[in-house]
């Protein structure tokens, strides 16, 4: 399960200036070569590439020579477009580089001067074609969007296409990239996906707990001094009748004292296998050495950052449905469309939230300030916290002012939590380094309805309703048909 | 790597009273047929039973029929060697019932009229093979263990060989036996083994993970009142500077209270998986309403057990190897064969111990009161604490009497922790079920002690030192050459 898909190509890639199909596929891409792999007998993923003048079937065994190979000998070219330059521009590895989160950091770095490589899978465009899920924004491949930043600004983002649960895979990208800090954005990221069937929540597991585990590996036996960003979630935390600590909370029992892993109380098979990866990640820290920071992001919200809003080509996935789609963003894509907004049963469920700019934002101030050898470093990534009937008036304002009737329904929570209850998160240390938050002000929400409302023909409003209940889950595998 | 051995087959089983060879091996044991297995290019393991009177290969697929068939209609057959009755005699399910603390579990409850199924996928005598290792106590194959116990006892012990990492085996073991309860002892169980590399650290998450994330799924689907009992560790919390509660700690920060998960420290990937185990049951217990019990178990030491001393065909397992050999066994072995008691560092490690008469007590108590629906509870089970080097100097004290001068040395400490520590764990829910401790007496030791020198024959002195070290694990697998 966990080997998806497990391939990088060394192709020679066309000037930049050359005109591409917009939302060109995988198959157009490589023109004038096209690509199709197999899975051989011994479970070795094999690439054949197809050249046009000749049909002789070329084999390239999984491997991780970058795409982009031009980025080696100029890794310095610019056009200019940031005018901030770092005295030492560093080597950043971005695992997930093509997911929500992901593509916009890997771009916001690049545009900082890091030098950038993205691996990533693109399974998560697996699960959209499995699940007939789309984003609101029509995406462009990967190997697109990293030509047209290329032709935008002249500074080049390798490609390791593969999974980073196939160790050979990893370890030659890191050896190949030599990266001073590896973000890692790259695992299943939704808690419906997890608790579709048994087959997911497996999956889920699996996936994100191996492949962390094979990132923790690379480092200690490539790249020891390289630090690791690991997204985190604060759904670990749950919502304990006490405040929430960023990491660590000193307790004193019986006459003694100590400070201790914040205890979790993780409510999805995905926000486990973040608690999972968290108590493993704090171990090589204190067994081998592992300089770490673990960032417990909240619902992250919005879709612009300065650099996707570049070109339609970079534009960023905007997930709206009832799998991967987060509540603000949901909302305005609801809000859009004339559906009513859909809170999961009291609405009183409280969360910390922030803007995908700050997202951005955090994951350069922990680079930047990277932990000390051997330290586990535990921040909260959010900015603000909302309970979800908050966030429902917040968009049903903001649909006033743009002349949109805005309904609420209360529909039956298809999750396992509390409605009502104390939360109070701690989230000082990123601003202690620096974080300057973009809180939701009316004009931010105004902009991301007016975005839901740009892109409203593209939604489908079939995908909105929950269809994952985490009581009904079933180990039978969930076949999902057309309605 | 999950899918290590599953299969199970239909045989008719040879009345009791036929003599067989002792310590007969697998081949020997099905005569007259013989039996072996594949994996075809599905991955799908098939086994082939090879009649004597006829050469036609008939292919079974991994399933999951009862072994002893007979215990279907012959359930109350006994020959009375227990003369305690259960007025509701139930069903328990012991996975990893042919390991060390399962055979002995798995023995004492059938004694106690509960009707007894072992799912087993015996991969830990596949690791002996794999790691020349041997226990130093000769063990039978598992179906001559159950073999001798119908004709000691009269009392039928089902067999499911297979791999509950295997869903659809599990699920089919489940139907088919339906247990009141499942024992859960089937996983990868040793510190060292976790960390000899990263191949072996991946197999133990991904095995002990997604082993009992299945049970779970198991239960949920087909035995939604089946009680889990599951053996965690006392090493999940590691050596915190407080006292180590039973599983939950009410905290009191900032003015507002919350009894909370006890903070874990776990300081191996096996340690960890049990970590990761415990926050996915806890997770199903509230999403799903699992009644479970963690048994957070100490060091257990001994060998005899009222039933495995029946005959040497019960006899049970004793490692005194570095990987899978336990502090307290393997000083007695050490002693035995005039080998220097290796203490690692400073000896200050402290630990709960049991002797593992009271593990199989423990066991049968958590059973005998299972938890409520929803419930998650945590019992820790050990008897009293130990550091290394007052295990040492009982085992020092111990040889004095019999003639024998043991020595100690201090060696590098292969692991990673503490040597001189806080530790006070509570441990007194299983004594308010009941439990009567049998604690580490003199002759306790005398008889271990003794135990050790009837066998030291057989005792491979290489395997004593510790080969694995937790700072030079490595991503590339470690080969094992014979020296």
């Amino acid at each position: 399960m966990a080997h998806l898909l497990s391939v990088s190509c060394s192709l020679n890639v066309s000037p930049v200036s050359k005109p591409y199909p917009k939302w060109c596929n995988l198959g157009s891409m490589v023109s004038p070569t096209s690509l199709s792999f197999c899975i051989d007998k011994s479970n070795v993923k094999r690439f054949f590439l197809h050249g046009k003048k000749s049909q002789r079937v070329q084999i390239v065994n999984a491997a991780t020579i970058p795409f982009s190979q031009e980025a080696i000998t100029n890794p310095t070219a610019s056009n200019g477009y940031s005018t901030e330059t770092s005295p030492k521009p560093k080597r950043v590895m971005v695992i997930g580089g093509d997911g929500y989160c992901g593509w916009a950091t890997a771009l916001h770095l690049s545009n900082k001067n890091y030098e950038v490589a993205i691996v990533d899978n693109l399974v998560r465009r697996l699960f959209d074609h499995q699940l007939g899920l789309e984003s609101l924004t029509p995406i462009s491949s990967i190997q697109n969007r990293v030509r047209r930043w290329k032709s935008l600004t002249g500074k080049d983002i390798k490609l390791y296409i593969g999974d980073i649960c196939d160790f050979e895979f990893l370890a030659e990208s890191v050896k190949s990239f030599e990266p001073d800090a590896v973000v890692h954005f790259g695992e299943q990221r939704s808690a419906p996906y997890s608790m579709i069937d048994r087959s997911r929540a497996v999956f889920t597991q699996q996936n994100n707990v191996i492949g962390t585990l094979n990132v923790l590996f690379a480092i200690k036996e490539y790249r020891e001094e390289c630090h690791l960003v690991k997204l985190g979630t604060m759904g670990e935390y749950g919502t304990p009748n006490i405040d929430i600590e960023e990491g660590f909370i000193t307790i004193t029992h019986n006459g003694r004292t100590d400070t201790l892993p914040y205890p979790k109380q993780a409510s999805s098979f995905y926000h486990l296998s973040k608690v999972h990866d968290s108590n493993n990640i704090a171990f090589t820290c204190k067994a081998w050495g592992i300089r770490a920071t673990d960032l417990n992001q909240g619902v992250v919200y919005g879709v612009r950052t300065d650099e996707t809003e570049m070109h339609e080509e970079l534009y960023n996935r905007f997930d709206y449905d009832g799998i991967f789609g987060t509540a603000l963003n949901r909302f305005c894509v609801q809000a859009a469309v004339g559906h009513p907004l859909t809170v999961y049963g009291k609405g009183g469920q409280t969360r910390g939230y922030l803007d995908i700019r700050d997202t951005v934002q955090c994951v350069e101030l922990a680079i930047r300030n990277p932990a000390k050898r051997g330290e586990f470093r535990v921040f909260n990534q959010f900015t603000e916290q909302f309970s979800v009937n908050e966030l429902a008036s917040l968009v049903t304002k903001a649909g006033e002012k743009l002349g949109i009737d805005v309904q609420k329904i209360s529909i039956p929570n298809p999750r396992v939590e509390a409605e009502e209850h104390y939360y109070n998160a701690k989230h000082t240390k990123l601003i202690e380094l620096g974080l300057q938050p973009h809180l939701l002000s009316d004009s931010l929400l105004d902009s991301l309805l007016n975005f839901a409302v740009q892109f409203k023909d593209r939604v489908d409003t079939k995908q909105i309703m929950p269809s994952v209940s985490w009581k009904k889950i079933s180990a039978k595998p969930k076949t999902l048909t057309t309605q």
